[in-house]
């Protein structure tokens, strides 16, 4: 049998790489992996949860182990209020000390623990190309897919694939794709800030609501008053 | 600043991995992780604390997330009792799942949250050619041990890199560098069991025991009796 574990945030990228997984192999072998890292933003947890209730498909939230501090894990921190591009190049003031290494090791585990004989399982990891563009997430670049891709394969007796649709598409395209796909974006969450409503400023959410206007698709999102 | 990091089980491979790392770039920049992953040998956790006080170098265990089950996790399930080479090539039955993958990011995550300013660092880690042997290990193959390099090299933005100086070694050749670089074998454990003495029956103490022989050194391990 060959099932589909889709790493899901519970943002845009990754509910339409659960879409996509969906798609490409049918609702029945679909799972979805969401992480606990201590994130301030854990809203996003919730919206994966009602995501994957939407697809009636098996969720599970793996909790990862001590973590460093990041201005993800710190409500002391403070997240920069601009968009990406008006960010420095280079390493971006909201990376997670090598966050993809570990969820994608971690996803890796459990999806490996979870065949029989003959199966193989895909992975699906939504890494976009703005994610990646003046190196702000070293580890959504292409070149880190690449050798992860890899570590999984050969690390999991080639049992594991890993799977980026994403990967040299922008968030409007994905947000394109995922219209097609009937994606419930009402449903994803994105703000690293975690209030009530999507704060509008952090970097995130500029990205978010940049690319629906892009991509010419109604906003769902309840934006807090600014 | 240069820093090394050495990923520590308190066994022979990553004790005399730890020896090279403070032989190559000096005590004072060396440090070393150990993993409770909920392994039913947790006396290596102690042997490394150890190994740590006698090198004077700082020490630090990183609690992992929840694990799935496996034979080295759960008490009720058999440890073979024959050496490696009885074992039918492929997946050992003492495969954690891909957690030299989980081991290796987690190591990267802390290593890289540790650096300042223009810091980099190396992960010293003891994979060696026999855990190879026939696939027994997936996740030390050369060819994993490559696709992680290329992994943490990326996605920390270049400021961390693997070091695995036995990949082509077998232990009975460690154990000989070990030798010349005074390791304190009699602190290390290896048995899978964590009894009060080495089994000496698991796969991991027969290939201990046999190293130490074939190495022409004295063991200075305390057997049970058979």
């Amino acid at each position: 049998m060959h099932l589909t574990f889709t790493l899901l945030s519970g943002g845009i990228d990754s509910t339409t790489a659960l879409a996509k997984a969906i798609d490409d192999h049918g609702q029945d072998v679909a799972h979805a992996f969401s992480f606990d890292y201590g994130q301030r933003h854990r809203k996003e947890l919730d919206a994966a949860e009602e995501i994957c209730e939407h697809y009636d498909i098996p969720h599970k939230t793996i909790k990862l182990g001590e973590q460093p501090v990041s201005t993800l894990t710190d409500n002391e921190r403070l997240v920069p209020r601009v968009s990406y591009a008006e960010l420095p190049a280079g390493m971006s003031p909201t990376y997670h000390h090598f966050r993809n290494g570990q969820f994608l090791s971690a996803a890796a585990a459990w999806a490996v623990s979870a065949l029989h004989g003959e199966d193989h399982a895909t992975l699906y990891f939504g890494a976009h190309a703005e994610d990646a563009e003046n190196w702000a997430y070293a580890d959504c670049t292409p070149e880190f897919v690449g050798a992860m891709a890899n570590a999984i394969h050969v690390g999991t007796y080639q049992k594991v694939s890993l799977a980026t649709p994403w990967i040299f598409m922008k968030k409007y395209q994905i947000i394109q794709e995922g219209e097609k796909l009937e994606v419930p974006y009402a449903l994803t969450w994105s703000c690293y800030l975690g209030g009530a409503f999507h704060c509008r400023t952090c970097p995130t959410c500029r990205s978010r609501e940049d690319a629906f206007e892009e991509a010419g698709v109604d906003d769902p999102t309840e934006y807090a008053k600014t």
